[in-house]
């Protein structure tokens, strides 16, 4: 196990995110004394992936903990609140659109700290790039927040319940929507046997564009033309594929709608 | 003006594509001897910007051109076309949906170099990164516009038409639509007053995800999660943005589709 002269602290929930916060935290000092998940699957492959004792006990967790951080979906959070019995201990979630007084009933101490970020177990990612929401109940438990996301992450602000759901849902568009426009063209290829590979130089150019200008000016092609042709064209394409092409004609419309207004 | 020993060419338009093919171009030792372009302005800053001479009128282009390079939208290749009197000149488009028997009637040597990228004037790109599918109209001139292209790019694959319009297809979801949902992100942050800029590292991870693993892997989020309250509180959020409102839930719906039917 390894040891650290921080805070004592237990991780709930062994997925995406709790793969990627506890070596971050570990490497930051913070003594992670046990982990916890429903499936003994889950929670022997994340206690040996940190080197940290694991149970899937909700009733053998540590009582001398300083810190509890949930990693979990909404409603698992909110089914397995009821069920922990800790006192006088610091608890926090990552969720994005979940206020922080989910914990009213348990603690007096809570907070969130919300990573702007997609996660996956295979790829490794510096946490000290993700930007960082925080949330606290009162102006200590912020104060005692900050310095501990400031220990992980070199970008950290103190956001509100409003506001993280904000950057949450705009988080969802940047990513998870993005992602299946790439799923779109992925299949799309793979569908008449091409590989996805030709386009890895044009996604990442389409990133870094929004580095430098904005996604306004950064737009190309024949939507924001409102070259029918080629949308018809394509439409037909995909009349074998039809979930893309209701993308198609959705998405571009949409484009076609925002040069139009302006 | 550059001089070089290569072949004397003609870029025929001044846009983004033109724009970054001329230097990569001369770079490669093309002699570029002329630009054209239908507006002053642009012919004019385009030849600054290469160093060449310009024209605007379609009669004065020079007669000792080896090559000549279509940078053009669709409509305006077509339009343009039947006014070039050019003879046993090379002639090639860069558009993606265009056959290259465009040119069938105005000259017996053509071919088609398609770059699968997004240009835009203000941002360098090193072109020799940049996939180009090249077609001709017989294996001689394939071979000839085989090697203009790899004097420019290391990624260069013979494409048939209709394959060229698959792969121009798919790139516009893993570009245009993907830009345009950073643009929601983008337009939902300002609109409550917050920086694009926290974003920034998420997209990035969101396009490096897909270097390594499939679009389907890397998905993540509420829709995949198919989880309704969250939906639910977002598309009430967006009630004052109806277009990024209707986006959410269209594209959400085809992401749950596509978890639900594996």
């Amino acid at each position: 196990m390894k040891k650290g002269k921080g805070p004592k602290t237990i991780i709930i929930g062994a997925g995406k995110l709790a793969w990627h916060l506890g070596p971050a935290l570990q490497k930051a000092g913070f003594r992670i004394i046990q982990v916890y998940s429903r499936t003994l699957s889950s929670a022997a492959a994340f206690g040996l992936h940190i080197d940290v004792p694991w149970t899937t006990d909700v009733n053998m967790l540590k009582e001398d903990a300083d810190l509890v951080i949930f990693c979990l979906t909404d409603r698992a959070l909110e089914a397995l609140l009821p069920q922990i019995n800790l006192k006088d201990v610091f608890m926090i979630h990552t969720a994005g659109s979940v206020p922080s007084n989910v914990f009213e009933k348990w603690t007096s101490d809570f907070g969130v700290l919300y990573p702007l970020m997609t996660f996956t177990k295979t790829r490794a990612i510096d946490f000290r790039t993700v930007p960082v929401c925080i949330e606290a109940n009162n102006k200590e438990n912020e104060d005692r927040l900050k310095s501990i996301a400031e220990k992980i992450s070199d970008n950290v602000s103190a956001v509100n319940f409003e506001n993280r759901k904000i950057m949450h849902m705009a988080a969802i568009f940047a990513c998870n929507f993005t992602n299946h426009m790439y799923r779109a063209a992925y299949d799309i290829l793979h569908h008449y046997g091409f590989d996805f590979g030709i386009l890895k130089p044009l996604i990442m150019e389409t990133a870094r564009k929004v580095l430098e200008m904005s996604p306004h000016e950064a737009q190309t092609g024949p939507a924001s033309r409102h070259d029918k042709n080629i949308l018809c064209v394509h439409q037909l394409m995909l009349q074998d594929q039809p979930e893309w092409q209701k993308i198609y004609t959705f998405v571009s419309e949409s484009i076609y709608q925002h040069f139009q207004s302006e």
